[in-house]
């Protein structure tokens, strides 16, 4: 009997459940035992683990958040904490481990796999910015959630002739931006790949409002930043333990700026943490769960050191070294789509 | 023929298009014709109307925001701007005016009223806090709308073992964090009418904590203050044109707070403007509805200077001076209800 | 120490969660052990019971359906069953029981509670149809969901310049008919309380097409009967075990006859069981949990025999017998509201 | 100048608004004219066009069906419309046509392409069965709205112990259903590629009643069929001008014989025309943005006979005679991943 342990790290995401519960029940048919090891890597430090049963995994699969919890713990920063990571394996029996997360939870995967430990990985990146798969789950669910907020500002934009900006997740890349300002019809979108100049925003707003259109949306993503003045940002900003700007550095930054350079109302939503809750979109799901179903496949195939991987519409395992080799940022095409728009 | 002229005032709210369009529809039963004066009492101080057909008001039931436009212009502030008004209404030979607005537009016609025009009020409080009515429109899609933000931050909550505050509207009031904090499940709400007390909430979070439940959801609303410690919000806060505290003021406050007091990671979501965007609730519909018909009514009735208000589940009329006379705080016994479930 | 038991009976209904989280969390302030009966009355029978913990009602508020499980089992039906409960009452240690149901199920709560059983109500109706309640739980959820689903074929009706029959829940009373075809803008409301003129139902639609209105959505309760016609609509029905015409009596028969009437086509889409599946909305959330608290009051001030209810915005407690005298069938002031819109 | 024509044909689907947005905005910068053609093929028969101004597209991004209109028309069934049809596109001038919809619409395209009319298709096929492109616009938005269903049926499922049958589009191909159903969790997918065995289905069900989960939830697309028993289903089949069972042909027949052959209760719920109305998801609005941007780049570069495609996550363009070439099954692989979760 194969026994897999399971565990989630890094940030929250939607879809992660998903994937805990395709593991499960596609390990059943291959005839593998499952357990849950708590808060990421910190649960196989501290030896925090549950079994992981068919009953714990029915009626997750529309659930946001991880019933396993998160922590961003990395054992790596104490010899220590290897070894007893080490003995816990040993310990509980475990034989593989199906590592969900971002880069720094695949990089410790990355690690161990190195030392010998059979380990899968499957990719988490709400913000899309993983080089190695074309997109993950959590993307398309934080998607939705921005466009559904956009379609609420346009109705208050539009009823006092303001400029609504909003701020949204992608600290390095700005994939959410990019397809929700194009799925919300904004009016502008400014991402971390490109520096603004707040003169040329300034310049098509006031267009926009002279062609008749007496209100703009504008949506940033929160890695954004004004050509030269990124100290202007920073000043103002928080951050929190991801390195995620939370309340409105640049959001804020560009209501002051505009308010200044327009005369019209500028008013900033920062998104934040609503964008990476709750029950993940169809879409996600099923991203999610056959992630999971090829996770446990790879296992079976003892096919380790891999993570699975989304190109074009398949599931394709590639070395976990790619997880954290690349960031993926936004595509010039797509983006340059949005820009038709702009003004319109 | 009765030429009825209609206008929104003040910040929008989930609804406004409802009532336009029932006072439309109903006045065309009467016999009424139907002017829209754009953006609150400015476009009657402007000459800035456009006649409202039923081809006008045709689809606009689930819009959120007004098609009408709307501002905060007091023509009381300028006596020039009053004539200016009485002008156009002989101008565009207005007989009778609707004005759907808060307090500052309901107390502009209340003014008017007295000097002869003949007015009916429709009142809109998406707080819930005016004092002549049970409820208005758009609190009901609010309330929703925070609920549904607060159902996907429980997920991250639980799954990162973190104390989430989530800051609502509510600057005189606690309604919108009373009434979505017991449909969210909350384990602490903090609302104006109650200085809260810092280290009783810690006590409370604490507690729970130590029960065994990780994690725990404060709803505040963004008028909420410390006992004795206002000043310390007001430094940080920002106030946007309504007096409403935009970015955070006692979220932020309350997240510092509460990490230098706990062990756990506090976390702030400040939902701002999407609680007042968007497609009303059909409760909401329904409602804003019956108020347009009812306010059609009184005008055919020619009974003036009165406002339509809900009563338990009646609409009846009431004088406009009641509109601006009581501030309407939260049900002390409702809020109790809260309480019932922290720590649970 | 007083032993609660629960029960929800008959069909389910978004907020009965949240009244049983309500009656444990209430109850456990109160000095209360609550137990759990599977299946309304059949449990009690049965003797199928399991402890309510306050971990058994973490996270249920947002959740659709009972923990509980439900059914339509009457134990009055058979004398060796009811002494079955009343041994199994004796046995559990049940105190007090909270009967959460529509008519039969409190019917039975009556009978429990004339031969002495300690028992208190609460009642549920989907289709908002018992007298001694201004309203229930559940129904705006209801009215919620076919409000969506109104606004959807909107935009299949207007394309395709077609009427759409919607066939919505309400076998004796057209409340949800009424309400949520106030909110969707239905161009024609068919309830039960008013056998429907197919010709001038014709009559309505033809005359709103020739003013330009190439579709119409007409909205039927499942009990609505054309005059004089009933049996045609009888012999293509199906009922449920509620005795709910389930796929489209009344709704294909519209189809049928207007198809045959208008040169227009018309299309019918059944609602069926989403109506009362899924997370119940705010309202309906905050109303449960009002109703659950306000039962474990009457249980600790040993008040039996009453049911909870709804007058006005206050929660009051009525006699059980109460519950069951009468039906409420719709205002007809809110459904003449309804015909205002008509032909727009 | 160019003048570009556009017509939508067929069935609605969401994102329909948001092509015709994109041709008309991408058009504008490339300098062209647009005339909106109404009710499809028709509207050029007739001669009813219309100038589409920006003003015309602005806001119908997040809006359902089509703004144009929409129909069935054939011009080829009679040669005095193909006549009307060149007289009046000479009469308005039009240089180039974009056609919007399924195989229909895109047949008669690809005729009047090669009679020497200048015309561009956009694939709509909200089945997902059009051979020529991996996914369209439209099919995203009704897997939402099918699996959001499912949800809900779930909750009424588990509380009554019910077999819950939900019937959804998909006449030829079970791409809905598949992916749906993987997304709501089904016990059972049924779609039209392999025909069903009752007995089969019967045990899967059985066997997962057996292992205490005690109700089920069976996903059936329209088209599919039981082994040897297609006849059993058409009698008691509607069918609308679509070819489309509408009405729970084999939903109907699925709950007679489950009944008989399980002590179970079962429901059906026919979704019908909900799958198809209502705003498109933030996914469709942007592949129908990126569509219409194809399409009207296609014109530009003169490269008609065309018809836009996604193959991975490219926009291609392929001859519009693949268009209707060949019935897209679903894949098989994603089909087994179904049944990885059966009894589960």
């Amino acid at each position: 009997m194969t026994t897999v342990g399971i565990l989630t790290g890094g940030g929250d995401c939607p879809g992660l459940n998903a994937v805990i519960r395709a593991v499960v029940r596609t390990g059943a048919k291959h005839g593998f035992d499952a357990i849950g090891i708590r808060d990421g890597w910190l649960g196989l430090v501290a030896g925090n683990v549950e079994p992981l049963t068919d009953y714990s995994v029915t009626g997750i699969l529309p659930k946001g958040g991880t019933i396993l919890g998160t922590s961003r713990t990395n054992p790596f920063k104490n010899e220590a904490d290897v070894q007893r990571l080490r003995d816990n394996i040993r310990k509980f029996g475990i034989d593989a481990i199906v590592a969900i997360g971002g880069e720094d939870t695949l990089g410790v995967a990355n690690k161990l796999s190195k030392m010998g430990i059979p380990v899968v990985g499957v990719p988490k990146t709400i913000d899309n910015d993983v080089g190695a798969t074309d997109y993950t789950f959590g993307f398309d669910t934080a998607v939705s959630i921005v466009t559904e907020a956009i379609d609420r500002l346009h109705t208050t934009a539009e009823s006092h002739h303001r400029v609504m900006v909003v701020e949204v997740m992608g600290r390095h890349a700005g994939w959410i931006a990019t397809v929700a300002g194009i799925a919300g019809g904004a009016d502008e979108i400014l991402i971390p790949e490109i520096p603004f100049d707040l003169d040329e925003v300034t310049h098509h707003l006031r267009a926009r409002y002279e062609r008749g259109k007496k209100f703009s949306i504008v949506v940033v993503a929160e890695g954004a930043q004004p050509k030269g003045m990124a100290e202007a940002i920073a000043q103002s900003a928080r951050t929190d333990e991801f390195g995620h700007v939370t309340l409105g550095g640049v959001g804020n930054f560009l209501r002051d700026e505009l308010e200044k350079r327009l005369d019209m109302e500028v008013r900033v939503t920062v998104l934040g943490h609503i964008q990476r809750g709750g029950s993940p979109t169809a879409h996600d799901r099923v991203l999610a769960t056959r992630f999971g179903v090829a996770a446990a496949d790879l296992i079976r195939d003892e096919d380790f050191g891999k993570m699975v991987a989304l190109r074009g519409d398949d599931i394709v395992a590639v070395p976990l070294e790619e997880a954290v080799a690349n960031l993926k940022t936004v595509d010039m095409d797509l983006y340059k789509i949005a820009s038709i728009f702009y003004g319109g």
